[in-house]
């Protein structure tokens, strides 16, 4: 089975290129299938997987003969990760644009051009909805330009699919926690931050109010709904293309609470409460939760609490020159 | 002033057109101004105005180019108004994605690059909603490509204006009635046909089943509508990017009563029932009403009752020759 990742080179697309590799992937038919060719497009080289299934393609993903150069007549399956963060989106509108939406559409373009639907995994983000209200449900009405890009790309996959132009599935992340390595310019960034941070001593900045409400998914859970969307049978996502993955819901007061548990005083101490009224208001205008009964119907999965995604870190991730005591709840799986 | 209107060769672009030249605008201060330069920008050459004032531009829409040449630094108002209708952006998909989401990109492109923002009124649709229920409130979910660009259009112009690149409003119109001139490639088309075509004495097809209900407004208060959008002052605008407009909801079959008591039993015989799936599909996924407080609040307006709608277009559009009575209730303003 040939499988392309857009975006491969970041920390999802190269997790989600070990676990392809790894594993394989179940095809329409539910047949279990090796990766037989890994396409990871991205500007910059990815890690070095060690696999010569795995073949690197560099280039810029808003260059239409670059996206025909990493979708072929072969491809199976297409992971469409390749985007430009919230804060950088917010800061680079032209940039935001050509990477969120212009590429995105070369994609649909692409698959719908071979004539037939290989499978489109496609990411979109709680920045699509407007801010919650008791009185108004929640609605897509995006506070930001990377909000307003996803909504843009993902009412073009549905119009897309509804056309039979392509195969395509939208997943809603909840934000990622813990995202492992460096902070990056997502106004979201500081939601892996202050776990990760300080669980390796390193001093960090919480740019919101402690009151403020997240809704979470671990990278390892995010990894599984991604396979997930792509194994599922296409009939199942006929009235479905997009999909509010599952999450937990997390009081910023109460994420520094188990830092405290698992790193100790000194840990939660590097937390620097410095508010960023720039991050508060993206942060704010995003739901503090969603209704994912659809969702965990259709099989994707979510973290029992935030105890689990801290688990998850520590297992996956924490450099192991890390000092963190395990946190005393059963083993995740 | 100096005014753009797109689409001005279509008929509420001629109507605008007629209704600017003659009344001149408002201006953010509340003055009235008179228009010194109105381009009219379109595909096909518009009818002569006999006004040294019109200036018609002849050219592609979707051409960065052509869309520079007719919005400059002294425009202080755009109608943007073209647009590939529902039945033809549903039979050309690339066509639709063309003029209705590039060419609209192009327009909100130039205003932002002008470095000041000329008021941009954009008009949307009800196509952008997908079919109302019971349980679930009108939400954003369109199921035509019609409504998938419309929709892609009204984002992006929110975002522009939330970033002050441009001072844009969208105003979603109902569906329009009575249409003056040929049926065209909307869905739409036959909610003017069954009484334009019966009261000039001619046949025509009543595609969809006399119980569905439309949601209509007349050229009349589109036109009055388009005009408070360019006057309404930006601040009353802050808070209310897209305008849901006025209208009324209307059973086709009493639709069919009105023109047999306008045009008697032998108009009402002219109409012919022939259910058209495709046609009946599109109309079926557009709300039959909606909540109009918001603009009414605003100032904008609606038709008291179809009968109203039929007087004004027996007033504005009914050609001299037709043999069609008056409708007995009080006449129209």
């Amino acid at each position: 089975m040939h499988v392309t990742i857009t975006g491969a080179a970041g920390f999802l697309g190269l997790r989600l290129a070990r676990r392809l590799l790894d594993t394989g992937l179940r095809d329409s038919g539910g047949r279990h299938q090796a990766i037989t060719r890994l396409v990871l497009a991205d500007r910059i080289l990815a890690a070095d997987l060690n696999d010569a299934r795995a073949q690197p393609i560099i280039g810029d993903i808003a260059d239409p003969a670059f996206v025909d150069s990493i979708i072929g007549p072969q491809t199976a399956v297409v992971f469409h990760l390749a985007a430009v963060v919230s804060g950088q989106a917010e800061a680079d509108f032209d940039l935001g644009m050509r990477v969120n939406v212009d590429a995105s559409r070369l994609v649909l373009e692409r698959c719908r051009r071979l004539g037939r639907t290989p499978r489109l995994v496609f990411t979109s983000s709680v920045a699509v909805f407007g801010p919650a209200t008791t009185e108004a449900p929640l609605a897509v009405d995006p506070r930001s330009s990377y909000g307003m890009e996803k909504a843009v790309a993902e009412l073009m996959l549905k119009d897309f699919a509804r056309r039979g132009f392509v195969d395509g599935v939208v997943l809603r992340l909840p934000t990622i926690s813990v995202r492992p390595g460096l902070p990056n310019k997502a106004a979201s960034s500081f939601a892996s931050g202050i776990v990760r941070e300080p669980l390796s001593g390193v001093a960090t900045d919480c740019p919101v109010d402690p009151s403020t409400v997240l809704w979470l998914l671990s990278p390892r859970c995010a990894i599984q709904n991604l396979v997930h969307g792509a194994e599922l049978p296409g009939d199942r996502l006929a009235t479905a293309r997009v999909i509010d993955l599952p999450g937990v819901s997390v009081k910023v007061a109460d994420m520094i609470d188990t830092v405290a548990r698992v790193g100790g005083r000194g840990a939660e101490a590097l937390i620097r409460h410095r508010p960023d009224p720039a991050v508060e208001r993206i942060v704010a205008s995003w739901p503090p939760s969603w209704d994912d009964t659809a969702a965990r119907d259709l099989g994707f999965v979510g973290d029992d609490d935030f105890d689990a995604i801290v688990r998850a870190y520590v297992e996956d991730d924490l450099p192991s020159s890390s000092t963190a005591a395990p946190l005393s709840a059963t083993e995740a799986d």
